[in-house]
Formats: structure tokens, C-alpha cells, sequence
């Protein structure tokens, strides 16, 4: 078969599955995409493993059985501060360079599921900055436009997906290195919550901040990735499990910047388009609300302006004591700054930066998600090299403030400029809510219409699969919707899934003397009836446990069957209260008889 | 009446309900006592209230409904690095005196509920110590022998109490000054998990680790004053929501010191006290478990021989340069080492806290508490004159590490040396585990027949209630105890309550065919029956929703009844569906059934 444009996950496994591809093929077609792009831009990779090495891996695939292997054969990039057992890790400063004997954890397990680690990729040194400039193994540019950078500082794992070389590549991103280079490359970039990708055998930039980070063709296959690659990891100080945070499956309210904070420097059509980004979410069903944009502001100040920059130096104090004059110029001055600062001086910044998360947490109450601007504009190689620190700190005015304050990003493509250029949004919410969150954001991707990649090739918007940890619950009487118990569910922030009936065999009786009126359901196998329309609700484990706990008797919350066959939990009542009522199963639901019985 | 030589909240609330005492009556007392005790030890306070003004406050309390005031009429004592408005606040330091114009959080919502502010109570200067000797408004000393020291750094808090001047106190609790006080005047310090207390208006110790402590004649007492003060406080960079870790009702298994860890500067007799309260422990239930006290040694080490004495230095660096030499020679010395440290310092020892962090939270697999002397022996007044940081690091051997790992502990009497000096134990748990923890304490503390205070006045156990958050679950077939569903409460850490009967309108049936067997169960209104045997168990909402939305058909999950009219939820079975079984009713229970079966 020929390979599509972009290598995406499903386009593989489908024809792995299908028995028309082999991960020998895949390989060697990517290891002529890597030349043949490299003719474009030769300073994607930092290194390669040889190509026997990388077939003899796709031959080991081979032998074994896809089925229990989700990454079955799939073609990853990693960034090069990102350890791969027996390749150097450079973290883009060749006089750091080590070579480890293990992979980092988040390699070790993507390769476990079967995914082929291609090679890694090149980076801002020490994953200090977010323009890709700052490396000796040369600049990558965007895939778009040689004029202009590719981002930063996951420059090389970037452009790598974008330009169809490998189906999904890592990351890191402390400031925003894991969504400035997919916005300027077209393609998605998931921010994961801190602590959820273990950082073990990472070279940190900002240990208490860094997270692995994903770039993918879509949000569906970065959350693929995402969800092989996580585990708690007990070795790193700030692993966490994930514990998911939902988000609202239909009407949600989204912060924007007011327009007095709508910065693009000077950029209108990028302006243009984040006005767009809006019409777009409000479309989806989604209510704006201008959002507060001074103390995250204030939290991006802290990252490179104050006390956090000793995290950088903590990170490789001997080395740059040693080595200071053989790394990046404005790496070195950045690292080098920390020497200002006390020790007291950090705690004061860690209390502040507790401080701005609590008013962070507030801003929560007013929307579900932000909607940013990935980053104002993209800057050009020149602007860069005419001033390295001011053109990089414009990239970074939209993500700085994101780890600070422990939120959860999703970076997606959003539209272009007339001259080609694309322009990319950021959603973000609080931490754990990267499954909602990534649902969401596809299916933003989807709507707008721009595809991925250099090759632009067109996305669809994600199944919503029932959140993880989360209940489907079917209520048939008092709590649907306008009706006396709904409060119930609203206190427990349950989203309606979908209105349905049930099987044919239950039945419907309107309970006597009920306050307020309702009725009760029970199945009598062998009946042979139309359903009974229900309304189907998601909610949290603890929210569901708590509604269960009030339902009074004789009513009690069971397996219901729905008609298409479909098994949630739902409202019955015991037969015997139930029969003391009147039939009502005829009128199809507990609406209809209401309005019958008023009329 | 005669007021008791405790003043417990119990004792006061049910006098003032049954009319026999008035708030004024009570603050006449309190200020006699004082008066009396003054001559006795003039250290314990360092500021009181007019009283014309405590008078009218109790006057004030007297003309409202004592209805919707918990804590109406009850006198308390705050540690003077906690504001009261119109009161100075030393420290501990009378250059640093200020006179704040609004009450710490924690002090005005005490006050909301009904309680009456009687006076500041003397502390180890900037709460940086464990002996109460760091003051210059004296050294009070423990209450049972003026030689020794009162504990700190919460030290006037702790004695008020234990000598019966009020009903409860407020302290502050970094490396232990919220338990090594309790323990040093048999008295309960429950430190509270960080955050759940807000610490607006307290001046700041290390603000990343400081919790407000409660001390009082009993742990029910003592929750009921947290309970009171409670509440998110966004204002705080630390303040977090409770969110309750439930711990074992009923079998639990403790972590104890390994014999080669046992240290008590020689002390013999507080050796075999703690060797009696492993058996006392044992005797209510639980299983010892050596614990390796290796990670909670390093972490303990961080507090005062790292950066983090840098966050003393933050909290009062501009008065600290300017006044250091009015210091506390001691305090100044511990403080002004911070210089010591830079700032990538600092990172490395957060980034070491949170992998000790990590470290702790695998302990937890292994026992659900620990159980630690609070400290290894009382230093007398001498000792510390002869070595002011010596004798008191011996008070924070086993307390230190307990705020770095963000735990939670209640420290309780424990038992008595032949000279009459006390000894105490620490119980800890992680974090939110508040409420549990202090139930098992309040046990082992009644258990200990040691009683409270100076006046060793007896103690009872407390009254456990069904947690907050969680959820009586009613079990009836193959989820009992040894059967083969049981795993499935296992799994969500349900606790067995009780074992019981259901009301005498259920009917049992077994059903055909099930696998693995199991019975259903329905109510039969009229029905004259003997009731069922069920098994409740408690869980937490989240656990108890997961439970129901794995419950297949034709079981369900609602209310029923128990023999003695307490309602909970638990299993029933569609009627229909169980009238298609035996009858096993009259068997009495499931359980009953299968061995009559087998038979």
C-alpha cells in the first residue's frame, strides 16, 4: 500500500490489522522521508539508531501478536533530552552529551506497547527557549516556510510529525515547548497534567514544572499515546496518578481574553483568527466569557523573570559551573541569572505561585475551559537572530503561565494567514481534565477545517467515549429534565448523554400518592412493549454513589437495558409498589402521561 | 454549679442548655483560675483582654439563641503568632509586636461559633523551637513539675488546658510545636492535615508546611473545634478543601518503630511506655508492622539542617536585618542560617521532599497509621539552659518529618514515669485522614485510662459516627464476608460496620441458576418475617458508585430497612425475577441457607 501523508496511528493499525502493511515497510518508508526531508531541513534529528537496528526492531514486531500491542509497529520521534538506552541524549549541548543504559520511562513503556522509536530529534539546548534556535545541531524551520522557526523548544519532534516522518513524537514542555512548535507546525500538541507522564530519564529544565508532552495528527492519537505512555512512577518526586476531572459534554463556557489583552504584535490576521477561534467555539455550543488575564500574566513573570530560573541551574549546576562558556549564549545568561536569588527569594516566588493558583482555582467557577491563542505570531529566523531573547519571550506570552499554575493544555490547529503561515489556539483546564479537555479540543480541530500537518490532511472529531471513572445513569421520572428532582443531578454536575427508550419489556406505573409525582419502572421479561423514553445522564463515580445514597424507597437504581441494547445503570422500583398505581406504560414515558393526564 | 477541673466542651455546652450556667459565670471562672494558676507559673500568657470586655462578650453571647452557636459560651486560648483583633501579636519577640485591626480566620470563625477569646498565650519566639524556653515573657513549665519544660513551641496553649484555665487552644505546628506540648501536659494535640485550617492572620514559620494545632482534653473535643474552624480560604497559598481519607473501623494494622529505632536518650521507663502502648494498640485490634524510619529520619533532617530554614528567614526578612540582635539568641542563630543557602538549594531540597514524599506514600500500603512516641522525653529546664539547640532537637526527633510529607496526627496521653512526668504517643495518617484518626486516637486514649490534663479527669471514647462522605451499604448474598463477590467491597476499602438484621417484611429468595449463587431479595409490605442477616459495610461515594454500576440484573441498589428502623442502602432483586427461586426466607440469611444447603 502506499503511505498516506501522515502516518497516523489508525491508518497503520488498520492496515497492520488488515494484513496489507508490515512494520518492516514502515520503516524503510520513513527512513526515505527522513532523507528525503532532510534536503529540506537537515536539523530535524540530533540522531538516528542505525537502520539495521531499526529493522531488526520491526522484524522482532514481526514475531509477535499485534492484538496485545495497541502501538503495534507505530513510528515515534523523542526528543534528544529525552534518554533512549544506547543513544547519547544530548539535550541539544554536545559537551553534556551522556549515554545512557536505560530508556526514560515514557520511552520504555511506548515501546512496550509496540510503538518503533525512529530517532531523536533536535531541540533548544537544555530545553531553554521556544523558537528552536538555540541548538548547535542547527535550526529547524516551520514546515510552511523556511523563513520562519519551527518553534521551540521541541523544534525537531515537531516538525517530524508534521512533516509525516513519524505518527507521533515526544516532547517536553516547562514554558510552552510542547504547543508553540505544534502551532507553528499545524499540528496538535497535548500538555498533559504534571506528573502523569513520569519525567524519569528526562533532563529537567524545571523539575517541579517539566512535563512530557505529545505531538500528534490529532488529539484522539495523542491521547492514545498519552494513555500508553502513563503510569505512576514512585522514582519521580512529582509523578501523581491521574484522577480525571470532567469537563461538560455539551453547553460549556469558555474564557477569552478581553479585547484590551488581545495581543498579536501587530499581527491582524493572527488577531483575526483567535476572533474567529471564538465564533467557532460559541458555534460548538459554547458560551464565552471574558476572562481576568492579569494574574496569569503575573504567573508567566515568575517563570523566567524570578526565582524559578534556579530550577535550570539546579538541574545542571556542575556542568555549568564547568561548562558555562560551550553552551548557547542566551542559555547560559538565562541559567546564569539564577545566581541573583536567595534562597529566600524562593520561597517568596513559591508562596506567590501558590497564591495565583488559588486565584486560578476561582477562575474555574466562571468557565470550564480557556480558550488562548497558542501564541501571538510566529518570528522569523532573522528576528530571532537580531534578538534572541525578546523574539523568543513573544512566543511564550499564551503557555508560560500553564505549568505554573498546574493546568492541563491541548494546542490544535485553528486556521492560516493569507501567506501561509498557520495559526494555532491552546485550550486549557485544570489538571486531570486532559481526556475532556483533548475531546473537546478535536472536536474543534475537526470544525475547523484546516487539517494537520504540512500536508493538511483532514481530521475527524473524536468519539466521546464515557469519561473514564465516570456512570451512565437512566432516569425515567421526577429528575428529567424541568421536572421536580433534576436538582439532584444538577448538584452532581451530571451531563446529559443522550435521550433515549428502553428495551421493550418494561413497564411504567404512575405511583399513588407520590410527592412529587412519579413513577415507577420494572421489567417483566416476555412483555412485549415500545420502551420507555429515558433520559441517559454522565456522572462521576462519588456523584452517582451520592445520588444513589437518597433514593428513597421503593425505588431503587439497578441495570436497565436500553433499546439498542446498551446496559446503564437506571431507576427501578419494586414490583409489588409499583402495581398499587395506575398502567401508564402505554403512554411511552413518564412526560407523556403528564402532559395526558393535565390535558 | 461547680465548674469541673477540666472544662470540657461537653461539660459546658450541656450545663449551659440545661440553664444551670451562663457564659458570665463561666468567664468569672476562667479568670479566677488564671489569677490562681499565675502564682503557680506566670509564663503561660502574654496578653489578656480587658475584663470588662470578656465580660461583655459573655453578655453579648447571652442575649442570642445558643440554639445555632456549637460552641456557644466556651472560653479558648490563642498562641500569640495568631491575630486578635485590637490584641498585639509578639511572636514571641516585642520588637515585632504589631496590633492587628481584623482576627486570624481560624480566631474569627471560633468566635462565629459561639466561643469566647480569652487570651494570647506565650510561644517559643517566631514558634522556631520545641521547648518553650525561647521567650522573653518567661518559661512556662510543664504542669506537673516546675523543673521541666512546658514543651513549645506552643507552650502557654498547651499548659492553659492541661491546667483547666480553658476549654480548648489554638497552637501552631511546623516541625511539632502542636504535639511536643500535648504530650509534655497529657493533654490531646491534634495537628490538623495542612491547609484545612487557614493560616490568614498567623504569622508565618515555614508558610509551605504550617498548620494551626488544637489542643484539648479530649480528641471528639478537638475535632469539634477543627470542624468549626474550617473552611477553604483562598486568600492563603496553602488552604485546601478537606477531602476525607477514611482509614479502618475495625481491624487496622500500625507501623511501629523497629526495636534498633527506639530512641529515648536513655529514658527506660518511656521505653516500656511505648512498648505498652504497641500492646494497647494490639489489644484494640490492630497488627504491628516494623516500619523503616530511615525516609521520615532524612526527611526530618531537611527541616532545620537544609534551605527550608530559609522559609523562616522569608517570613520576617526585613525585621530580621534590622532587629536580629533583639532576637532570641537561639532563634536568630536557627534563622539567620538560612544565608547559607542559595536558591538552586532550595530546589534540590524541595525536589528531595517530595521524593521522600513518594517514599512515605508506599508506606501506606504496608499500615494504615503509625504509632510514635510524640517525643523521646521531656528535657528539664536545666538541660536546655546548658544546651538551648541540643535538648531541644531531642523534643523534635519524631515529629519533624511529620508536615514535610504532609501528613496528619493527633498526639494523645499515653501513660506516666514514676516521677510523674507524662508520656505520649503521635498517632499519623496521610493527609484528610483527620476525622478517622482522631476516632482511632480518641480510642486508644480512653483505653489508656491516663485521663486529661493536670487532673487526669477520665475520658470515654468517641462516639463514631458514619464519616462524612461516605455511604452504609447493606449486603445480603455473595458479597458477605467470605463469599465470592466480597472482593469487590475489598476493592473499594469498604469497612465492616456491623452485622445485623433487616426489618421483618423482607423475603429471601435463591436465585436459579446464578453464578456464583447468590439470593435476592425483596420487601413483601405485610409480610411477617424474622428479619435477614446482612452485613453493612461503609464506603466512600466514589467507591460506593463504582459498586452500584457493576451491580448486574436483576439486582439493584435502593434503600431498606434494618430491624432497629435505621435506613441504608442495599441489595434487592426485581420480585418477579426472585419468586422464580426457592423461598429461603425462613433460613434467616444467605449464609444459613449455603450450610443447610451443603448439610
Amino acid at each position: 500500500m502506499t503511505l498516506p501523508d501522515m502516518l497516523t496511528i489508525d491508518t497503520l493499525l488498520a492496515a497492520y490489522r488488515a494484513g496489507s502493511l508490515r512494520p518492516t515497510t514502515v520503516v524503510e518508508a520513513v527512513l526515505e522521508r527522513i532523507e528525503a526531508y532532510a534536503s529540506k531541513d537537515p536539523a530535524v534529528w540530533i540522531c538516528l539508531p542505525a537502520r539495521a537496528e531499526l529493522l531488526a526492531r520491526a522484524a522482532e514486531l514481526e514475531s509477535r501478536d499485534q492484538k496485545h500491542l495497541p502501538l503495534y509497529g507505530i513510528p515515534f520521534a523523542v526528543k534528544d533530552n529525552i534518554d533512549v538506552a544506547g543513544l547519547p541524549t544530548t539535550a541539544g549541548c554536545p559537551d553534556f552529551a551522556y549515554t545512557p543504559q536505560t530508556s526514560a520511562t515514557v520511552v520504555a513503556r511506548l515501546e512496550e506497547a509496540g510503538a518503533i522509536m525512529i530517532g531523536k530529534t533536535n531541540l533548544d539546548q537544555f530545553a531553554t527557549g521556544l523558537v528552536g534556535m538555540r541548538s548547535p545541531y542547527g535550526q529547524p524551520h516551520c514546515v510552511f516556510d523556511s523563513r520562519y522557526v519551527s518553534g521551540g523548544s521541541s523544534s525537531g519532534s515537531a516538525v517530524a510529525v508534521a512533516a509525516g516522518l513519524v505518527s507521533f513524537s515526544l516532547g517536553t514542555d516547562t514554558a510552552g515547548s510542547g504547543r508553540v512548535p505544534a502551532s507553528a507546525n499545524n499540528i496538535v500538541g497535548l500538555k498533559p497534567s504534571r506528573g502523569v507522564l513520569s519525567t524519569q530519564g528526562v533532563v529537567p529544565a524545571c523539575l517541579s514544572l517539566d512535563c512530557v508532552s505529545v505531538f500528534a495528527t490529532t488529539v484522539d492519537e495523542a491521547l492514545q499515546v498519552e494513555a500508553a505512555a502513563m503510569a505512576l512512577d514512585p522514582q519521580v518526586p512529582y509523578s501523581r496518578v491521574m484522577q480525571p476531572y470532567a469537563l461538560p459534554k455539551g453547553a460549556f463556557r469558555f474564557g477569552v481574553l478581553a479585547e484590551a489583552d488581545r495581543f498579536f504584535d501587530g499581527d491582524s490576521e493572527n488577531a483575526a483568527l483567535y476572533a474567529q477561534a471564538i465564533q467557532r467555539c460559541q458555534a460548538m455550543g459554547g458560551t464565552a466569557v471574558e476572562l481576568d488575564y492579569a494574574p496569569l500574566r503575573e504567573t508567566a513573570e515568575l517563570l523566567y523573570n524570578g526565582p524559578f530560573v534556579a530550577e535550570r541551574l539546579a538541574a545542571i549546576e556542575p556542568f555549568y559551573d564547568a561548562h558555562h562558556d560551550a553552551m548557547d549564549p542566551a542559555v547560559a545568561g538565562i541559567i546564569g541569572g539564577a545566581r541573583r536569588y536567595s534562597a529566600s527569594d524562593v520561597f517568596r516566588a513559591v508562596y506567590r505561585q501558590h497564591s495565583l493558583r488559588q486565584v486560578a482555582a476561582q477562575m474555574w467557577e466562571q468557565f470550564d475551559v480557556m480558550l488562548l491563542p497558542t501564541m501571538p505570531r510566529l518570528v522569523s529566523k532573522e528576528e530571532v537572530r537580531a534578538d534572541p531573547v525578546g523574539a523568543n519571550s513573544l512566543h511564550g506570552v499564551y503557555t508560560n503561565f500553564v505549568n505554573l499554575l498546574d493546568m492541563s493544555a491541548c494546542a490544535v490547529p485553528s486556521g492560516f494567514r493569507a501567506d501561509g503561515l498557520p495559526f494555532g489556539v491552546t485550550f486549557i483546564a485544570p489538571a486531570f481534565a486532559d481526556h475532556d479537555l483533548g475531546v473537546l479540543a478535536g472536536r474543534y480541530h475537526a470544525l475547523a477545517g484546516v487539517g494537520s500537518g504540512l500536508a493538511k490532511v483532514a481530521v475527524s472529531a473524536p468519539a466521546e467515549g464515557v469519561g473514564k471513572g465516570k456512570v451512565l445513569l437512566a432516569v425515567v421520572g421526577a429528575h428529567l429534565k424541568g421536572l421536580p428532582l433534576h436538582y439532584q443531578l444538577e448538584q452532581e454536575r451530571a451531563v446529559l448523554w443522550r435521550t433515549t427508550r428502553t428495551a421493550g419489556d418494561y413497564r411504567l406505573f404512575a405511583l399513588p400518592g407520590a410527592v412529587p409525582p412519579k413513577p415507577g419502572m420494572f421489567r417483566q421479561p416476555g412483555f412485549d412493549g415500545q420502551g420507555l423514553e429515558v433520559e441517559v445522564y454522565e456522572l462521576s463515580a462519588a456523584g452517582f454513589g451520592r445520588f444513589v445514597a437518597q433514593v428513597p424507597q421503593p425505588m431503587a437504581i439497578g441495570r436497565i437495558t436500553l433499546e439498542d441494547g446498551q446496559e446503564v445503570s437506571g431507576f427501578l422500583c419494586a414490583e409489588a409498589q409499583a402495581r398499587k398505581g395506575q398502567d401508564i406504560t402505554d403512554f411511552g414515558g413518564w412526560k407523556a402521561w403528564l402532559k395526558a393526564d393535565k390535558a
